[in-house]
């Protein structure tokens, strides 16, 4: 930092009197002592429940290996693109953070250099859920005992390396002082699984399972189109030549991956149109893929239908749909074109429910055999579109906050928004969504905090009383996300 | 409950020590005590207020029977779907609850059966203002001192039954001990009141006045506009032959309603467009219905002219004008199809409000003659359009939060996100919009509380000194609705 | 008021006892102990910075003269479009105010006359930001010691009088005991800035700075734009007979107003959608618009062209570029056509920014070079899209809450929505955006608090520390703004 810098200046005068570090045991709770008195009191019973982990990004072969993480830089700070575009939003160049390029060309290789720079803009993160996790993952996970910043960086660095080359630091022991009781990954539809063989091979008792995601082969206007649908025959052993064998292998794998645990599935659009078409109509628009003649309009009906089929697929096999509509990906095409996707420049668009649902939600929607969980990128939809839906429609849960909204305001404008009139419980309970594996109990305790806090409030305010708060926060800490996810036994488990 | 429910696990632990029963005199008071002193003695001003009661659905055929409730499961359950989409959500049949078919296929019968299901699945409703309407309607009207629940539901049933019979729980006994001052209901256009004339003629000082509610004959693109425009017509006593006779019709019946009493209309469309066709367009419009050849283009530019010609009879006759837009009905075909509308599947689309009205507002906005009170259920144009809107045209007033948004959080958004830009005289006070009878002291008590609360923050940060407060309650509770609403002298009643 | 007026009726009453006049010291801060606390703390520090205006309309005639004011009424009221709205929202007639007509139709002339009606309407205020401004206004500026109303209105116009007389109240001395930095106005493209060469000339030290804003050469599609065009030419020196000589015009004149210390452009449009047109495009709507043939689409995308060499005239000359879009300027035709532009009917529309700036972010907004500030009447953007576009790209900043957002609870909520995915750093830090030069301590002092509140907030639920608080409270309420509009050194003042 330069002491000319005009947003840092008052640091050096404020620096000589550090604060204790670490995560305080009332953090995220409101200040008002009726508040926070019950807050600690619900808090203290959801803390120690095992989690749930229904949807996220972690790599299966990690787990499935189970070999000691390489070094800091890369398992905390290069790969999370929430840091990663906090520091380009202010300057700081992709290339010297060491994210690779997919030319080749060279970037920043030494991890040190990148971790002093990320302790250098540590800064940037304050304010965001991001520094709430990471000081949690820092003090919890990693023993380290003071705040990340320039001076300190090098000295944490070396202290969560020594602690890396422990066995108690190998990814199943981790997995397992987590207390994860169950983890979902998302896989492509035409993914072999082998990571997930090897782990139910091991004879390791953690359980992995896969999530269904076929994106990739309803998207039939995009050039890799024609290497997806081969990749999923590959994978099926179904020869794919039209329509109906589309639907046969997509049908086929679903069952490979409920073989392996999946009781899910997942399905990213950007606008969540539902459509059901004839088959002429499917049939043709797949023959269209086939000569790479397919629009964007062709692809939005495809997509349409598809979602449709996968609902229909769900009442016969009981996977449950995940729906993520509403980012605009790869919004900065020379940012995605040199270090391609998830390098933090997705973006949302506005998002309607009401109308482009109706289609899916008449078919299915009353139908028990189905479970359709709804995330959103756009907040003006939760009280506007999605609670009223889900107030109503018997197939309907409520994802929790996604990504830019998994925080502490998020999350709380959420249960503000959505709870008067969907209830708690049309909503889902949490999920984490992260392929930062160590963070993952930080994020679980962000969000039992929250709502505990929620609850709380509440509960001070007589809106509800403290009896029935325990067991809404025991909900959405825990049996909630069971229940949606159908994670077997329904047994609590203290 | 089944003790393997995941999502109720904790209920037998906790229900171990139930909770002190009946609403809290501090509900929904902010838990801060600064605050709390400040909205205990705002609310004291205006919680003995008389209530008005602009805007509603209770049927006034029951005030002028003035026949004893035949009992609660009718009463209070099965004909309020808030409760009703809410237990559908989560799994229970419609058929269950007794909700009658459209096909008269046969549904539950057994009003005590229903109201065991309403008591066991009564936890869906926590958080929700319905839960807070009930715990104090059931306290407070009928007494009742023990919660609902499974355990509890048919000793509470009994109860209320008794008390059902007694010359107290009679409607016209009930409307006098709620203190309602004046009761608006909502009717067809071609609606001959015959209800309102026998309230009127059996002498009871009740004052219940209807709404002129002409939606039906704006319809032009459904089935049933004919036999809409054959009722008005025989109501009106006029020959309806072209759009000119049409508008005399419409004249006509408003002149009726005011003569019983009404001092408003009210209008819901899906999109508040409005736009002034020339007489050439209208007539070969309303040709075009009576040959059943109108498309739903047609009837938005047909309705979007009628809001012009009722805002012009306002001018004349002085009815205060509604708009209610933005919900789109009967979303579930399925559900509308087979029970009829009003049964929980409605739901709200984004609205536009600026470029929609602009046209009417031109024409009209500026004229001292015309009120329009205007509703949303899309939040996110409070602070964007509709604040800005009533801030400006001197016609507008701002409608309280409505359906969804009736309720703790969604008055308390309401007031965050409108005062600062179209303050607090540019809003029409509460109206509880409800056609359950005996929950209506329980929803004006909410806002009152809500507006107290509000208020006594900004008392708090130093916004608003206590004596504003005071005054800005008042008008809150009580002023704003009886002026927006010409409802007469506007002497003070306390 | 009227004795009968319902919704003052309980004024007589309360007014027995009038409350201590005067901004209370701890205005604006949550009431919570340990809220407040740290609120005066972090305040405490910020609240004596000097002021940084980078973005605003004050008249530099104004300065430049150096002439006593003329009187309250024009001064405080009239020309505060804030105000005049509020009144007129609620029956007060534009002519009874005094706002001059367009067609010199007469209108009241004494303004002791309107200052009463001023005073009579005051109450309508309560809750708005403006009455928090005025509040502080009148007691710090003008030491007003008796609370605005009808009874008091007279003496308080008194008081201010004898103060503009003295040569405390000149403009230059009020703009040294508001200890502003910098002030900048906004200026047409054409403007000759005689104002700023005036200040210049004076060797008075005050730093004024220009803005160059060229909307209006920019709307092809308006009458006005021949006369603009020509003023162009005439002040730039350049004959403007095609695209290529329009923009050497714009170039030069950016030069002549960085000649006269401007650092920005600000351009307003109704929706934000950029496009880069091919020259022969530009060239050709370039004739239409010479001919008076260009549509309102035409305009859209010569607009979205220009917003384009705006951002790569930036690259070369540094000016920070500022975008406002979303305003439907003059929706009441009426009022706008009898008393002109600014008179308080341009209303809010719907904003996109993710689709609609892709083009300009993709081609400048990874280029260090560029600042581009963000503005949103469309507070739905705010978490939405403007928050993770700012979250990534390095030329973006989010400018504060601006018109009606710019309030306790607009700032509020802003800091909620954003500072979790973009961070405090890519917020551009506070603008005042007012006519009303008295009113900028006010304006500044009002978001200090609320931002030493919203800091305080999350230091009370630790999820910041208070070293941290400090440092970003001086960036929000000084360094920030200092940066952003590269309002050279970057020494700290204080």
């Amino acid at each position: 930092m330069s002491s000319t810098d005009p947003v840092r200046s008052r640091s050096a005068a404020s620096s000589a009197g550090p604060p204790a570090f670490g995560p305080h045991p009332d953090r995220f709770f409101d200040p008002d002592p009726s508040v926070r008195r019950v807050a600690r009191d619900i808090y203290a019973r959801t803390k120690d429940l095992p989690l749930i982990c229904p949807h996220g990004h972690v790599d299966p072969a990690m787990l499935a290996e189970n070999a000691p993480f390489p070094e800091p830089t890369a398992l905390i700070f290069t790969r999370d693109h929430y840091i990663v575009r906090m520091l380009y939003s202010r300057g700081v160049r992709m290339e010297s953070v060491g994210i690779p390029t997919r030319d080749g060309a060279p970037t920043e290789q030494d991890p040190r250099k990148v971790w002093q720079l990320f302790g250098d803009h540590y800064y940037l993160l304050r304010g965001t859920p991001t520094a709430a996790w990471l000081e949690q993952e820092f003090a919890d996970v990693f023993g380290v005992r003071a705040p990340m910043n320039g001076a300190n960086a090098m000295a944490i660095y070396d202290e969560i390396v020594e602690k890396l080359a422990s066995p108690e630091f190998l990814p199943r022991a981790l997995f397992e002082r987590f207390r994860i009781e169950v983890l979902a990954t998302t896989d492509k539809a035409s993914d072999r699984l082998l990571a997930h063989q090897a782990i139910r091979a091991s004879g390791w008792s953690g359980r992995v399972v896969p999530t269904f995601r076929p994106d990739a082969v309803f998207r039939v206007a995009t050039p890799g189109w024609h290497d997806e649908i081969g990749a999923l025959a590959a994978a099926s052993g179904t020869a794919i030549t039209d329509f109906a064998s589309l639907l046969a292998a997509l049908a086929q794998q679903r069952r490979y991956f409920r073989s392996l645990g999946a009781t899910a599935s997942d399905h990213a659009v950007v606008e969540p149109y539902t459509e059901w078409l004839e088959p002429a109509d499917t049939q043709r628009l797949f023959e269209r893929a086939q000569r790479g003649e397919c629009t964007d309009a062709d692809q939005r009906r495809f997509e349409a239908h598809m979602l449709m089929e996968m609902a229909r697929m769900s009442l016969d096999d009981g996977l449950v749909m995940q729906l993520h509509p509403g980012s605009l990906r790869d919004h900065n095409a020379i940012i995605a074109g040199r270090f391609g996707p998830d390098t933090g420049c997705d973006i949302p668009v506005p998002t309607e429910y009401t109308r482009n649902l109706q289609a899916l939600l008449n078919r299915f929607g009353n139908d028990p055999r189905l479970t359709l969980v709804l995330f959103t990128l756009d907040e003006s939809t939760y009280a506007r579109e999605l609670a009223p839906l889900a107030g109503h429609y018997p197939a309907l849960r409520l994802g929790p906050p996604w990504w830019f909204h998994d925080s502490i305001e998020g999350m709380t404008r959420f249960r503000h928004a959505v709870t008067e009139t969907a209830g708690f419980y049309n909503t889902a309970g949490f999920n984490d969504d992260t392929r930062a594996f160590c963070s993952i109990p930080a994020r679980h305790d962000l969000a039992r905090r929250v709502d505990a806090n929620f609850l709380a409030g509440l509960v001070a305010r007589h809106v509800m009383d403290i009896t029935a708060a325990h067991e809404v926060a025991h909900a959405l800490a825990y049996g909630l996300a069971k229940e949606t996810y159908k994670f077997g036994d329904t047994e609590s488990p203290a």
